[in-house]
């Protein structure tokens, strides 16, 4: 196969004071109380050109269990909800997309349907949900279940609410609005359409109260690996964000993926595939490690330990932590991500203290420290050689370690060729190159017509 | 008793293009698809030193049926969903509240709580929540239920859920967040706090993800007029919107509600009631008149017969519209506005058409068409003479009739006394007068070591 040539993506996911579990023990990190830092982050994430700002979620208090670790927990406790401060992060910024993480599992579809349009009108058409079930334990217990949601049943519900949520986002037309003062005739009732869903989970009967945006509708996004989760995203995602670690398991990961479109009638450049990418980096090699050594120094035990729980779906404390890790129970967990986390320890052969130090800043995600040409080196590779269509970009401390990105990688890969200096067009689905989807209920009455 | 001097609260009622049905036909009006127009608005408002502005909500296209009317329908067929539009103003504004309408029947206690405790910080303590029951029977449809859900049903549900959010919003005390850089302790596990409810509607174990915000915890506002509505609010409301048209009927509200405070051991003003005010004025009383009649002319027949369908609950289309209103049944829709309309009906003798054309503006609400003096004097009685803390004041085209009651009403009240030139506070809780509240397990972790 033919290196390929064109241009990767780049989102910039936030998390509190930065990606690295330590973060917020550095005096230049942002608070996860302030607005105000996190306009600045949305700001320096536009000026730097990045297709979105990615924001996940929990809806639960993490690492409240064991209780010993809460009183060390690296942030997290509190998050903000995230299509509450992307509404905000639009006022404030204007090119770039903003994409914000809510669950299948616990969120109901018209109302999540009705926000994410909100978020996409009030921004012009920047806006993405990007899907996931949910595999954290504690949070099933803030929703009326007395105990986690199996794996399987997640999912069988997650199929049902985006078909759901993709069709009350078509309940108006394009054009549907007609606003004739003189008539009287607000809109065309032809150009309003009754979704009318009966499903084994969800009656539906729409149409949602919202017309269509400026990009159609809010991009999906997904994030699952497992085989369920691949299944999904082949057949509605638009992207998907990822952790690969190795260039092998990366390639291997997009193949399938991209192999699995053609049986839903869609094309492989319909679907971006961008894995996490946790970048540290200065002006020399030497102090992008010291940064990084800087941080690790800093990952109380306890957080380690409680990170391990919270990524593997178990608790290792009473273990010795410079043994091996022993074998890993099925959980409902996550079971795409804790089977990538322990196949690193097994891979490398970590002790827990050198699993927890690797995860503590990539939390399972491809790790990169270096220079910016050593690391747009490493982008670029993954890029050409089909791993990849982009990256969701990790800064370990935030704002500082986008700030990095900007000024040492980005000038690299411009250099090159494979990033923009300039975003394309005015909404996401443009800056990303997808397509603007045609209204399904239109799509149907053409053809009927034909 | 003695007339009460002191200073009323005025909200500013936002509503797609206007408040009269026939507002978007003005060519002045706002479009009901233009953030910027939402912002032009927030900032009049801000400029007129409101108190907040408020929004309505509903979770259904309305005047969906019958058919007909769609065509003809006035504006409302779509609605910005309130929580995103609110966290998007909060960055265009600094000083107004900002209160948002969801409801407890269609929503999930974890993720409203949430959502309104993050506008809450988002806007720096400006933010409401109106907790509605919705009403609407076409809402329902869209929500899983087969059917309307009955009154009664609706208002247990409330009482649980109001609980529950209440709880949630007080997971952490002020100050559980040390973020000591030294030690590794980010926060007080002693001030964290598991809501742990079990409920007959909701089992949320919490605690919620999100910190106080600086007026402790967003203003809870309620618009119920039944029996069931009065007592939630009495328990558990900071400001009631309500519809009374006469002094009388102002009056007799005003003190069956406040009232029935002293049984929840609550002070009368802990609780500020404002009813809805539909003010069309200008520089003469004859410029006045003219607006309003303009308006009038403006409202189609199917349209008035639709807004009587969605305000009493029956369809009257085949009746003799300059006839009688006939005999109203008993329905599961909300029984307090149902009520107040037929009343109206009853005490002028209106014909249907009649009646339509005097709820075309105010929807039920007090109607006030005059110069500024003439109107300054309606609600200065009001308000002194104990029918209201204040209004919700309702611009019959958005925003010149608000632009109307700046230039024009709120003068004469300044030059009277009872309203602000400039906010007294920085949080909604400290302009409506209302006590920043004591986190409730503090407090009894206070109680118990005494």
């Amino acid at each position: 196969m033919a290196k390929r040539s064109g241009q990767l993506k780049l989102n910039a996911f936030h998390y509190v004071s930065g990606h690295h579990a330590a973060a917020w023990r550095r005096p230049e990190a942002s608070a996860d109380d302030r607005i105000e830092d996190y306009v600045a982050f949305a700001r320096l994430a536009e000026e730097g050109r990045f297709d979105a700002v990615f924001l996940a979620d929990s809806v639960d208090v993490r690492l409240l269990h064991p209780e010993g670790a809460a009183r060390k927990a690296h942030t997290g406790a509190t998050l903000f909800e995230p299509l509450t401060l992307l509404s905000a992060l639009s006022a404030h910024t204007s090119r770039i997309g903003l994409i914000g993480t809510a669950s299948t599992s616990f969120s109901d579809p018209y109302n999540l349907a009705r926000q994410f349009l909100s978020l996409d009108h009030l921004s012009g058409g920047r806006g993405g949900w990007n899907l996931v079930t949910s595999n954290d334990p504690e949070a099933a217990l803030n929703f009326g279940h007395a105990r986690p949601v199996p794996h399987a049943e997640r999912y069988a519900r997650a199929e049902e609410f985006v078909d759901v949520v993709l069709g009350l986002w078509d309940s108006f037309e394009d054009g549907a609005f007609r606003r004739d003062r003189d008539s009287g005739v607000y809109f065309d009732l032809d150009k309003l359409h009754v979704l009318d869903h009966q499903g084994a989970h969800f009656r539906v009967k729409g149409p949602l109260n919202a017309p269509r945006s400026p990009q159609g509708r809010p991009v999906v996004v997904q994030a699952g690996s497992s085989e369920p989760g691949k299944e999904l995203a082949a057949r509605t995602a638009e992207v998907i964000f990822t952790a690969q670690q190795t260039l092998a398991e990366a390639q291997a990961f997009y193949a399938d993926v991209k192999g699995r479109l053609g049986k839903y009638g869609r094309a492989p450049d319909e679907l971006k595939i961008l894995p996490g990418a946790f970048i540290v980096t200065g002006a020399t090699e030497s102090e992008a490690r010291e940064k990084f050594d800087e941080l690790q120094s800093l990952v109380h035990p306890d957080v380690g330990l409680e990170l391990l729980r919270v990524q593997l779906g178990i608790d290792l404390r009473g273990y010795d932590p410079d043994g091996p890790i022993p074998d890993l129970p099925d959980t409902a967990g996550g079971k795409g991500r804790q089977a990538l986390v322990a196949a690193l320890a097994r891979r490398e052969n970590l002790s827990i203290r050198e699993l927890y130090l690797r995860i503590a800043g990539a939390r399972g995600h491809w790790q990169l420290v270096g220079t910016g040409a050593q690391i747009a080196d490493q982008l670029e590779e993954r890029f050409v050689e089909y791993g990849a269509d982009g990256f969701n970009v990790m800064a370990p401390v935030i704002p500082g370690g986008l700030r990095d990105v900007i000024d040492h990688v980005l000038p690299e890969l411009r250099r090159r060729g494979p990033f923009r200096t300039e975003y394309e067009g005015r909404t996401l689905r443009e800056n990303l190159g997808l397509k603007r989807p045609e209204n399904r209920f239109a799509a149907r009455a053409a053809v009927a017509a034909e």
